[in-house]
C-alpha cells in the first residue's frame, strides 16, 4: 500500500526481533517476506501443533497471525518504538488441514500511537491454497517504555 | 451459572480430547478444573513460550484462552458433538510477565448450534494475580461431521 | 468475488427487506448497489446522526456497516433463509467527519450455516474519500425460523 | 470495581456530553445511571428502531452499547480528556424482541491512554429480562486534541 518505513533498517530489525521470540522457534515458524507494512510467516505442519482432530490448532494459527500483524506494524515504527498487541479478532473460516500454514499481516492504518492490521491465514494442502482465517488487529507503538509484543 | 451438561460423562470426555491436542502438550499447558460450562487451563512459564521481551507470547496466551473456551462449550455438548471455534477476540490488557498464566473459559450463552464464551487470562507473578487479557469467543457444535476444535 | 446467488430474485428480495427496516428509514440510509455477495449503503450527514463533536456517531456508522454486511450475506441465501448477525467487530480508524458515509459489506466466506463478511466504511468530505472504519462480521442463515437480522 | 474518577465533576460532564449527541436524541436513548467506570443507557422500543422482523435493529442496539461503554470510560478521564472508540466487538445472543433495551458499559481496565470496557445489553419483554448481547470495547483518551467519541 505504499507505506514508507520510518526506519530504513526495518527489515534487519524485524528479523532480529522475530529471532528473539522463543515461541516462534518452539513451533517452527519461519519469517518469510518482510516489506514495509507487510509481513509473511509460514508454519509447516507437525503433529505437536495439532488439535484433537489432527489439524493445526487454532491457537497456533492465531499465534502466527498475531505475530505477522505485529511485525507488519513494527516495520513502520520509528527506531525506538516497541510493538504491543492491544487486541485482535480472528474468524476461522475453514479447517486448517494441510501441510503448511501461511499467515499474512498487512497494515491498513498506520497512526502515531495506534496501527490497525488485517490478518489472513491460508492453509496449503497438496498444492491447494485455502483462505482459512481472517482477522483484524490493533497495535500500539510504545516509545521509551519496555514494550510487550505480538 | 447453573448449566446442566447434556452428557453426564462430560469431564472424562473433555480430558480425553484435551490430551489429544498435540499443541497443548508442546507448550506444557495443564487442564485444571473442568465444570459444566467452565474450564481452566494453566501454563507455566518457559523461555520458549516468550516474545522478544521475555514475557509470555500473546499467541501462546491466546492459544490457552481459545482452548479453555472451546472446552467450556464442549462440556455442554451432546455426546456426539464436536466443537469448532467460529471466531474469537481478545484484548491484552497488561504485560503477561510472570511465572504462570491461568486461563478461564466460561459459557455465557449455550445454544443448539452456537455457544458464546467469555475468556479471561490472569498472570501470576510472585503470588500476585493480574487480569492480563479478556476475550469473547463464538463456538459451533458440529454433529455428524468430523469437527475442528479449539 | 464470483458468488452465484442461490436465489435469482436476490436483488428485489434484498431491497424489500431493507425497506422494512424502520431504523434505516429513521436515519436516512440509502441502499445503493446490491450485487451477489456485496452491498453498499450510503448515509448523508444530518445533525441528528452526530456525537458530541458533530461527527457521525460511531453507532450510526456501525449500524449501516452491520446492515451492509447482513444484506451482502442475504443475497447468497436460499429463498427461505433469514439472516441473523451472530457478531461483528469494527475498528474506527479515522474521524467520521464529512457529508456522507459509504458502507460496503462483502462476503468473504459463504457457508451453509455461517457466512463471514468484511465491512468497510468510507467518509466523503469535500470530494475526498477516507477509509474510516473496517470490520468483520459473522452471519447465520436461518431456515424455517422467524429470523433476526441486520 | 472501585474506580476513583480523576474528575470529581464526572457525572455532570458525562450528562452534558450525552446531551450533545444528536444520534442519542434521535433514537430516544435515555442516560440512566452514571457511576465511576459504569454507565447505563435505556432505549424504549419504537417501530422506527426496528429491523425487518420488527425487533430492535442490531445497529441501534450496538449504538447504545458503544455509547454506554464510551461514557463509562469517560467518567474516569481527566477533565481535559476526550473519548474515542478505537474498536468494539459485539455478540448478539438472543433476539432483541421487547419493549425496552438496557445497555451497561463497564470499565475492565483503565489505562493512561487505553481503556477496555465490557458491554452488555438486556432486552425487557413483559417484565422478563434477557441478556441479548455482550461485547468488548477499546477506548482511547485524547488530551489536547479535538476528539471523536461514542
Amino acid at each position: 500500500m505504499g507505506f514508507v518505513p520510518a526506519n530504513p533498517d526495518f527489515e534487519r530489525r524485524t528479523r532480529e526481533s522475530f529471532d528473539k521470540q522463543g515461541a516462534m522457534t518452539l513451533i517452527g515458524a519461519v519469517l518469510e517476506k518482510v516489506e514495509p507494512g507487510r509481513v509473511e510467516i509460514a508454519l509447516p505442519f507437525r503433529a505437536d501443533l495439532s488439535q484433537q482432530h489432527g489439524f493445526f490448532h487454532a491457537g497456533m494459527l492465531s499465534a502466527i497471525a498475531d505475530t505477522a500483524g505485529g511485525f507488519a506494524g513494527f516495520t513502520l515504527f520509528p527506531p525506538e518504538g516497541a510493538v504491543l498487541t492491544v487486541e485482535f479478532k480472528i474468524n476461522l473460516m475453514a479447517a486448517a488441514d494441510g501441510e503448511r500454514l501461511h499467515a499474512v499481516g498487512e497494515v491498513i492504518r498506520s497512526g502515531r500511537t495506534l496501527t490497525v492490521c488485517r490478518l489472513d491465514v491460508f492453509v496449503v494442502r497438496e498444492g491447494k491454497r485455502t483462505h482459512c482465517a481472517t482477522g483484524l488487529q490493533t497495535l500500539m507503538c510504545l516509545v521509551g517504555r519496555s514494550g510487550v509484543s505480538g
